[in-house]
């Protein structure tokens, strides 16, 4: 074998709970038991802190020469404010009646009903970074009255008959990962709403290996999921950057793509079968990967953000844990080289795990955050070009087989093919980014992400759409953005194209933001783009989804909805926009 | 480049109307005018004939061996009843008011609502045994009172409106193929029947050449539109049994899987966008490959058998035509052993366009049936174990490179790779069976297919369950059957079923299927198989509909059809069980 394949680190037998692959994560050991079919994690993944990202040994710290760099060029001035702790934020009393306390109570024991102020903060909202800019500023848009946690599919069901009686809005919430507003407390027309947090429906319920099927309950956290499956020797190969927190539940709510969706597909393709909790009562849909046996009903669940049902179980299809992993660097003279050589990728359908292109901006900002490497002195803005990282897992003889194929193409593309120490960067800092936007709003820096897809021939204008509306809304509010772009998910007809966009917090920053977000949308929809094409659609997303889907598709998502939740309690204020 | 590859006849760049490949096909000459973005063929692919499926030309003798053999295998006695051609059958008076016509014909114009016995027979039925066996007798459960034909989306939005005044049912029809009564002209409890036939929706709307995207209106047989797409250097890549005759619009309608789907994908993933006429208006849905903006609506649609509304437009994802393309035969020692190599290919995830598995008794027969080869005697039954066809389409560097990968993994799993003259036999025949159907019909033997899917570690209950099941309930009937299955569609976690049963006639053949069929549906059920894979619910499979999706899936279908179709005109009676 060449040396450049190099053999993944497996995950050992006893189960402990480590990122797949990633050195980055500190390992954390939570042991794995078994029961016949049923296997759940012993300890548990720990929640998100408040008003940011992880946990503090994990936390960057941005060297002094690169805040210097970034206030100058960000035109930053004072300090940034400082954290409103969850200790000191007011929070309102909870509307939860006793009774309605008595009756959710009696579904699942007085303990998984919490109301206390830390409780009900926890799951007060997701993390855009407008949600953490309220959570830093001590200003939420709500707080839940209550945080509810089912044990099992039937006390879900029953929680739902229970909210309806009662008039009490749910916000199914897994992980709290949301950055479109999806986990955003809010009560609508009812008298109070609370968050059913799925956290203790976390077992592997059970393992076809032959069929390569797992059925896996939806509140474990995407690294205690893939902790079950090493153990039996499998992966499911999802892993965005919300990687370390999100849940499966939220995965399939949100139609989640990862960062190795050109190999393991985007999460909505790994689900054969769901178990769906509504207050109309319990479905299962889905028999076999594929059926012509009428409309996919799957695909209403899947994308359904709470608003539709609690997904309780998902059969998923997994993956045998790759023998060898290979990340390979790519320099391309420019972003419109790299993207027409991704295409002839696509096109070809050669098997590729991880397909990433950077644009220059984004190529040259990776470059100055990444280790030092020897003999790798720092480029000019622009000078390397634009860079993608190619990576390889299975089989040893195919994964060798298949980057030969695909390195001949590439080149052929005018791509150039860089030394190893580049090839590794990628993998190292794969989910570093929400850790380094919190030392970032710590320096009195902005910074979030927007995303859509389109077709190859519309990508350039979609991407100059884009580019264009938000450094005009940025700038007409006074605070002229830097912005990147990538490729990270690439179809035969096209792709995925993600924005980080960054400047100084300045005053009024949320409302900056929403007008930035309002341009892009318009512009997203102008190009024919999709106005998500992973983070789902939330409350952020609402004014395009009309654009989205048409009128006449909005009224079948509100038959749909009415005929599962008539009283409209599921997530009220999400997804589907109401009647004018 | 070896020897063993072949380059692919390439499709003439004037347009000329043949089948994608397959020499069996008489080449039809249709001209290819273009204006603009739309391409319309000249000519059109001629219809179904009477009671039979292909044109004369074509048809299927039996040598006299051979009518002795199954006379004697399946007990035979006697002739079998002449056909009643179409002239010959009563046709009732159609129940069209003066009005209803007049109100049509003003939408598209009187030439194209036909009343005449001859046009309302020919869109009377679909083409299962069952349908034929009615239609040689002359008798059929139903004949539509008109044939409409508009020639525009609007017009056919136009027609849902007038239909809905009048009461009168409509039968969406494109290549009138459908082997579950998908077709069948059922007035529910409206006042009259149509069907609305699309034949002249025929155009290449538009062809996205950099994104591999092309819009074509429905009415399109598949070979129309591979000759469309072929003179810019494309392909659709679908070639189920019934290409032929089959449209576009019917293979969205009923999530067909080609034969070719291994590498080309079912219909169903082909679609970015579809255009659908419903009595309630008009929708687009799909904007790019993949959102995350919801519910996926496309899936609503995709399998919606003309019950929810009527596709008139799709945008499809097209694929350059192969450079190269390679056909292989392969023996295994047993079915099992069949499977399970073909189970090692999916899970390792290594393109390959055609995968198709017979079993023992399948095998025979078409050792049987093709045509000899020096130097291969025929074998007794079960001596040659069973044969898979693996094909190879693509450029001619990654088809090389994946026939060495796929080769040396086939090896290693058992399988035995065959001389050239063996490869090339499946593409020669593979559209022949329907015709083979009709000289066994007159020959008195009873010949009908039926399909299932299931994961990988159900496959072999699934197969057991449906034998015995067919077996037992047709020889209850008198009439001991023989039958062969074939695994054609291969995914990572499963794979389709599909079962030929071969008995005599009979008498009352229709009822004896129909209690086969129902034993069969049950055992599919009971072993967790789906109902169809790929041929649609029809009438045929409605009975087990609730058992697919549930109660409460059923509902959820029921309130999108009350949002599209209020007053249930659209293919009543299909899909959708009614309310007990």
């Amino acid at each position: 074998m060449p040396d450049h394949l190099r053999r993944r680190l497996r995950r050992p037998r006893s189960g402990r709970l480590e990122a797949g692959g990633a050195s980055a994560l500190a390992p954390r050991t939570v042991e794995v038991r078994q029961s016949g079919f049923v296997a759940e994690p012993h300890g548990r993944a720990p929640d998100l802190d408040w008003a940011r990202w992880g946990r503090p040994e994990r936390r960057e710290h941005l060297s002094a020469a690169l805040v210097e760099l970034l206030q100058q060029a960000l035109g930053l001035r004072g300090p940034a404010p400082a954290v409103v702790e969850a200790a000191d934020v007011q929070v309102p009393a909870s509307r939860l009646t006793p009774p309605a306390h008595h009756d959710l109570a009696a579904v699942v024991g007085a303990v998984h009903v919490k109301d206390d102020p830390a409780a009900r903060l926890s799951r007060a909202a997701g993390r855009s970074t407008a949600d953490l800019l309220g959570m830093r500023a001590g200003t939420l848009d709500g707080v839940p009255d209550a945080v509810v946690l089912p044990g099992s599919h039937d006390e879900v069901q029953r929680l739902l008959t229970v909210c309806t009686a009662h008039r009490i809005a749910v916000v199914p919430f897994g992980g709290g990962t949301s950055v479109v507003g999806g986990v955003a407390a809010r009560a609508g027309e009812h008298a109070a709403v609370v968050a059913l947090d799925v956290r203790r429906l976390g077992a592997l319920v059970s393992l076809d290996r032959e069929s390569g099927l797992a059925t896996l309950q939806t509140g474990l956290r995407a690294p205690e999921a893939e902790a079950l499956l090493g153990v039996e020797g499998f992966t499911l190969g999802h892993f965005p950057q919300s990687y370390e927190y999100a849940s499966l539940g939220g995965f399939a709510a949100t139609r989640s793509a990862g960062q190795a969706s050109s190999g393991y597909g985007r999460f909505d393709e790994m689900v054969v079968a769901l178990r769906v909790a509504t207050p109309a009562g319990s479905l299962r849909v889905g028999r076999v990967v594929a059926s012509a046996a009428g409309p996919d009903l799957r695909q209403l669940f899947l994308g359904s953000e709470g608003a539709l049902g609690v997904i309780t179980e998902l059969t998923l299809r997994v993956r045998p844990e790759p023998e060898v992993v290979v990340d390979e660097a790519w320099a391309f003279a420019d972003f419109a080289a790299g993207v027409a050589a991704l295409r002839k990728l696509a096109v070809a359908g050669e098997p590729v795990t991880v397909t990433r292109l950077s644009d220059e901006a984004e190529t040259w900002v990776n470059s100055q955050l990444a280790p030092a490497s020897p003999g790798a002195p720092a480029a000019a803005h622009g000078a390397e070009g634009c860079r993608a990282v190619i990576a390889h897992e299975g089989p040893a003889d195919l994964v060798e087989a298949r980057g030969r194929l695909v390195a001949a193409l590439l080149q052929r593309a005018g791509g150039r093919r860089l030394a190893q120490p580049r090839a590794g960067e990628w993998r190292a800092v794969r989910f570093r980014a929400p850790y380094l936007r919190d030392a970032l709003l710590d320096a009195g820096v902005f910074v979030e992400t927007l995303e859509t897809a389109g077709s190859w021939s519309q990508l350039a204008r979609l991407r100059d759409g884009v580019t264009t509306a938000v450094v005009g809304a940025l700038t007409t509010a006074g605070r002229p953005p830097v912005i990147m772009c990538h490729v990270s998910h690439v179809y035969r007809t096209g792709a995925s194209l993600y924005f980080t966009v960054v400047c100084r917090i300045g005053p009024r920053p949320r409302e900056a933001w929403a007008a930035a977000k309002r341009a892009a949308g318009d512009a997203i929809i102008a190009a024919g783009g999709t106005i998500t094409h992973h983070h789902g659609v939330g409350t952020e997303h609402l004014p395009w989804m009309a654009a989205e889907v048409g009128p006449l598709g909005l009224d079948v998502l509100r038959a749909v909805k009415t005929t599962l939740d008539p009283a409209g309690i599921l997530n009220p204020g999400k997804l589907i926009p109401p009647l004018d």
